[in-house]
């Protein structure tokens, strides 16, 4: 058997941009030194893609050293080895005795680490509120590095990640050609008298298989296929006992992945003689999509584009007092939405060409629901769907 | 349409039983409310399944109080409503404002409402290295929150799941029926020249259709399937855009779930004449496997199995550096593993019945790797597998 082999997604330059640009915004906001766990940020910055992040791992962004360093445990070095771009004095693995252990913890391997690597007394940047950066790491840092100033970098490679370059585009429209394939299962399946779990089977199977020519990921959020009064709620799945029944209502929420990234698609599904309330909120909530769509362009901001939306359902009855949209792209599990522009009030970002926004107005009304989103690339003069996909309530 | 039908997977006195086990647990440790974030064990509690974890919530566990309190996103508390079996005077939705803000956090919710219940005064459990608990939360907490003593609560509610219930354990056979399918449809799928994709899809599609009487849910960890130089680390998955090749070894951990309840196995299959050291790797492990179960039984300690299976490996050559073993049963992504009883040296957990442990020895070479592993139930006077899976070198 042969040595290892590198698979990269994406060149080695691409990697050394988004490095670049990450040190660019370390420098502004005074981190010398960056710890990323975030696993969606790791792969950006490194290429690094395995299901290990269920232990504790990450990338060390140094400012003054070129390539980052990866740490992770002992077992998963050689995912790093042949899944990034980084060369083998820039992975470091740690002994299984840290793993979920009541007696240390890999946070006092990872301040031995950085003492080694002589950065330890520098400024240190953590990703404070992300789901792989628990309380007890923080404190595991403050009393293993009494010398380091720790401060809050949350957030900070995702707002790098937030505008996207061509190869990823690129990526993300292979992705919207799978979630149109999804979506088509999804539609063409149910059906009076299908089991859910099989329908859901064939749609998750379809996200995987992906086109002819290429293969998918597993989208960072399952299937949301709720049925009938599990509609009037935002995030159940589907129920694997229970077959479709004429007057249900079904939400799909669904997405294409290729190499994590994704391209989410939400629409609607009534199996019978649809109810004139659900028609109505359709037509209001396709009305007010496209007129926002109509409006974005770079320069708006994600505030401004949520009061065009809320102006198209003024006087309509429709109610919808969550965000009705997010930044999406490179993701892992929980989450394909990238935490940084929400449309909604008080957001302030300006919106500029190549971010990538998931225009999700689901209503979730007190016994049913309905979705109809659509996934658009700002561009120079406007935006653009990423999937053409047929906007209305679906009616079998 | 109705209004809202619950649906709870377990008898409420089920529920019942797991929140006095908790609240014993608090008691004895000095925690007069807990605040649990897994949505495992938020689940375990209360039943409420949704994919709504990529924001905050959680449930909170009152010694004085019967139910536990819900709270959520408000557009997921009918969700709560549906799928959990608290009363509606226990679940409560909070603004979407507070969702990936910049300028509040839900903890600023929580600590209101810990106030509102009277409560805030009192020592406050978390989850302290839990994923679903950010350093931020713990920071928000202690500044909203001075009058209160924050205590370490970590696993709390992980070590009241490790002894499993008769009603657990019948869905983790279940759970047991649908994972022997799945590996079915996983070593009949690889062959030479099959897209690697092709079968992964067939795998996820096979975990979720279940069997003929009932479905699966998506278990926590995606199907690990390496093939070639890429067995040679503990956590690639499969590469979208490869065919199988003569010559491939192909590792396969996979899983059922029957409502959140799991059932891991692992296998390695191999296209070709396999090679005399990968022969001999697998023999090695399938022994010690085998010798080591017939040690297990209750009374016996986590490390003194390690130690046995260790005793088995002597002499011949195949070391095994990290633990073989922890315990499962109900999770969501990223892990099915519960985080409390590993078979490795130190860990002191004496065995007892209806614990369920997953025996993995994966072994990752330099360039390649083998695994072959047993989940188990420790019973009256020994142990179970859960699933009759033939233990060998599958060669195709």
């Amino acid at each position: 058997m042969a040595s290892l082999p590198k698979k990269n997604v994406f060149e080695i330059s691409e990697y050394e941009r988004r490095v670049r640009l990450t040190k660019e915004r370390m420098d502004h906001v005074g981190i010398e030194v960056m710890l990323v766990v975030d696993p969606a940020n790791m792969n950006y910055l490194t290429g690094y893609d395995g299901w290990s992040f269920y232990v504790h791992q990450g990338v060390i962004v140094i400012g003054d050293r070129d390539e980052p360093v990866w740490f992770g445990r002992r077992q998963d070095a050689n995912g790093a080895r042949i899944t990034s771009w980084l060369n083998d004095d820039s992975i470091f693995g740690y002994p299984d005795e840290y793993v979920q252990s009541r007696y240390t913890h890999t946070m006092v391997y990872v301040a031995q680490l950085l003492r080694e690597l002589g950065v330890s007394e520098r400024s240190l940047g953590v990703e404070m509120d992300n789901y792989w950066f628990s309380a007890q790491m923080l404190l595991t840092l403050e009393s293993e590095l009494p010398e380091a100033e720790i401060v809050d970098g949350h957030n900070l490679v995702n707002w790098v990640k937030t505008v996207k370059s061509a190869p990823e585009i690129l990526y993300m429209r292979q992705a919207a050609q799978i979630c149109k394939r999804v979506m088509d299962v999804a539609i063409d399946g149910i059906a009076v008298g299908a089991w859910e779990k099989d329908v859901t089977a064939a749609v998750v199977a379809a996200q995987i298989a992906g086109t002819d020519e290429f293969g998918g990921d597993p989208p960072a959020i399952f299937p949301i296929m709720p049925s009938a009064e599990r509609t009037s709620t935002a995030h159940l799945t589907f129920d694997p006992d229970r077959k479709y029944q004429k007057g249900d209502v079904v939400l799909l929420e669904l997405a294409g992945s290729r190499y994590r990234y994704h391209a989410p698609l939400s629409r609607t599904v009534y199996l019978g003689d649809a109810p004139d309330d659900l028609k109505k909120v359709a037509d209001v909530v396709v009305n007010g999509l496209n007129g926002t769509l109509d409006f974005i362009r770079p320069g708006v901001t994600a505030e401004e584009v949520e009061a065009k939306w809320r102006e198209h359902l003024k006087g309509t009855g429709v109610e919808k007092p969550s965000r009705v949209g997010y930044s999406y792209g490179l993701s892992y599990v929980p989450d394909w939405g990238e935490h940084t522009v929400s449309l909604r009030p008080t957001d302030k970002t300006v919106l500029e060409p190549g971010m990538t926004i998931h225009f999700m107005p689901g209503i979730w009304l007190d016994t049913y629901g309905f979705e109809c989103s659509e996934p658009f690339l700002v561009t120079e003069k406007g935006c653009e769907k990423f999937i053409e996909y047929p906007q209305k309530l679906f009616v079998k």
